[in-house]
């Protein structure tokens, strides 16, 4: 690199900067494309669509993400903590009572795209890896966040647990991801969760 | 026939009521053994092992039932026919609440073997045929029966309707069978949907 003129070392770093943004923003459009694509569920989809639809080649995008594994990886640890994120969202903006509810009906709506991804992560043979188990992690702590600050505030009774509550969560999201429930069906499925969750509710 | 002497005749059929006995409880055998078989999941069960628990030649499980899929359909039948008949020996013996309420639970606790059940009828490539269809849909209609007369006894609110309640059920029972939940979070969790499902809940 002794070769090199100050004014070839200044051009490299301009040089530099912008491709780092541009790659920066390469891996963002294939994450989104990815998380549409998969998020749709179905079986035909592939890697080559998601290049094509993010407007790039697909040597950027194994660039970028090896396997399409590591793709969806990436896909699934980005949603997980953007969910985590619109949970502290709620814990910071909302009324303790409203922050939970809406959030655990966001998580109920939010769900099949979410499980249609993680059923291609297994269809690619891929692993829930340490950094998806860590933010499912956070996600439910995010949701036992919002259910302890609402049962500090009287609006959830005090004698449940996250367990049950989560177990909840996830039979509700299941079932609207896999039962062609419609929508309306779900949302009165949860006013009767939600019911038995006030503190008004029947107590045991 | 007209060789066959009076005493043959009689002969023959002494002979052949106790082999229709014999063929009824070999039946009744494979499919005890088939519904336990199936019903505890795994990849490894055969029709192999239920003729031998049954203790009947693999010839013998194939005269009543040509494929593994007559078996397994066969056996999801009489669960699904067995259910609808409790729900009605609930609905003759006990108080309206408490006999929803209980066969909610049962369901919900029945529901890991026989979900096994039907997913070994999938891997077999087996359809739900007519017969599974009406005898789900019987199933259906009783915990439909079962809500009526609770509602009707004011044990459960007048405003919720079978679609949101059965989908509930669905979806304990499937969480119940797949997310590992212990006996004590599940029993915790139907306690929840209980409590919104009885009148002194939040009203609407």
């Amino acid at each position: 690199v002794s070769d090199l003129t100050p004014h070839d070392d200044a051009s490299q770093a301009s040089n530099r900067r912008p491709l780092r943004v541009d790659a920066q923003a390469n891996r963002n459009r294939i994450l989104d494309r990815a998380e549409e694509v998969f998020g749709c569920g179905g079986q035909t989809m592939s890697t080559e669509e998601v290049a094509r639809l993010a407007g790039v080649g697909i040597a950027t995008v194994f660039r970028h993400f090896p396997t399409k594994t590591d793709l969806l990886q990436a896909v699934l640890i980005r949603r997980l903590e953007r969910l985590r994120q619109q949970a502290q969202a709620k814990s910071d903006n909302i009324a303790p009572g409203e922050a939970f509810f809406d959030f655990f009906r966001h998580l109920v709506i939010d769900a099949p795209s979410k499980i249609a991804i993680g059923e291609a992560l297994d269809e690619a043979g891929g692993s829930r890896n340490d950094q998806i188990i860590e933010a499912s992690q956070a996600l439910r702590n995010a949701v036992g966040m919002l259910l302890g600050r609402a049962q500090r505030a009287g609006s959830i009774r005090a004698d449940v647990d996250l367990a049950e509550v989560y177990a909840l969560l996830i039979a509700t999201s299941r079932a609207a991801a896999q039962a062609n429930l419609t929508g309306e069906v779900t949302q009165r499925a949860l006013n009767i969760i939600f019911d038995g969750l006030k503190p008004q509710a029947t107590s045991r």
